[in-house]
């Protein structure tokens, strides 16, 4: 079963240096390196990034704490823009929605990103996370946000 | 281009006498009737339904308000779910959420439906809506939201 | 019970013809025209919004269709801008979120919608619906999101 | 400035040994564990939890990564559940939203969590976040999700 979606924007890597320097790399700090994210599959408009479920992400009832899934969406919300926007210009979510489907509690969690919208200054991202162990592959949560985007010499207030 | 979605809930229809009422209806009453939705396809889990921009939408700038796009979006969140459900069931919104993309001001608003997931009880349900005028067609507002079965015997609190 | 919120943005009036255009005014035409909206109190950032349930708002199933609720908030997210706006500006709804509490089928549903931050380009805003009857006051609907503040000069794209 | 909340759900202490075991508590493990979460607060329907802001908790860019604070959400919606509930029973985040207002770099982020409503099977949510530090104290985010109830029989499917 597939979604056709023939509308999207027409979007052009403008950072491939970006790409190539995430492109297989496991993050090893922060809260992307606490999950343990690696950046699968890069392009114009789409991420594939995942992490494998380990002990230290089980809450005390033996499930994957919940937080680990909106951080790997958080996390992807921004990753995924930046191949697309200038270099120097850094991206910052906004605001996010995340509806869980199904408890985790092994294998991997393997997000997929795609910006559906983009204007200079800000993107909506739908992202689909799955759950990916021995015996099966299943849709465990669904998010969608808004990622500012801020040109080099903007800082935050 | 499209997205794969190879991981979905295994739905069947258990009210088809629901399918054969709603398509190819236009409702008359409420606030779809106000909006003036057709339902155009219903299947297991997939719903198309759409409306005619009219002047009464528009909002004193000229564009459609908002919230007409939002309650389409309630709309579809119940109507999907109503085939795969016991007959005497009903579905209930208990919340959802949207990014709305584009500004529309004309032409067709036709959103597309999907079950994401489905337990006895409930289910999450994603929608793309996207604006048909004559020369375009363009992605407007992406939503997603949980609706809650209600079995025939159960009245609201 | 109240919730202490001590922190918010310092919002001044700069439109206060916006105000008296809308006090007491209840909407005639459009979605809000459709629901019957009353616009009860304005200050610099807080709204209050209310329609009377009437049968042209009630679904199949004897309950208000959510649609009403959702375009309610909708409409409120960006009524509550225009008093602390320039005269000119206009505010657009760009995401929201809502969660459905309790099925309403009679009475008044009445919002409270607060700006809780705010930039030049945007604000976020709250919202709390409450159903209004003879026999008690229920909160049947919660909201938040995001509004894009447009300048007179800029055109949506 | 205060919100009025004249209305919400009625809530009894049914676990009162879970207070005691949490309020003053440090988490050390789980994503919890990773933010440095304390519970200070904890009253029927109300928590307050907090963490300080290190160098972990940093992205490249210098500011705290987002997925902290929804982190941060995702854990206070099912902790705010647990001294309501049977012993026995769990809390499980279904979906949530949220909206990150100002970045964050020092001090402490504090949430402050209360069930809005609640039935037996389900609640919803909403959360503050203020960011302290020496020399103010602002709201930095804003939240709301449902979470369900599940008695101590129930296992996930």
């Amino acid at each position: 079963m597939s979604v056709s979606r023939p509308i999207g924007p027409d979007l052009q890597i403008h950072n491939p240096a970006f790409i190539e320097s995430m492109v297989g790399r496991k993050s090893d700090t922060c809260i992307d390196g606490f999950l343990g994210i690696r950046h699968e599959e890069i392009s114009a408009g789409r991420l594939v990034a995942e992490f494998d479920v380990e002990d230290r992400h089980l809450s005390f009832i033996g499930n994957m704490h919940g937080g680990c899934l909106a951080a790997l969406c958080d996390h992807c919300l921004g990753v995924v823009l930046y191949p697309v926007m200038s270099p120097g210009s850094w991206a910052a979510t906004t605001e996010f929605k995340v509806n869980y489907l199904k408890p985790v509690s092994e294998g991997t969690c393997r997000a997929t990103a795609i910006i559906e919208a983009m204007t200079k200054r800000s993107a909506v991202v739908s992202i689909r996370v799955e759950n990916v162990t021995d015996y099966d592959t299943r849709l465990v949560a669904l998010a969608q946000g808004t990622c500012t985007v801020k040109l080099a010499e903007e800082r935050p207030d």
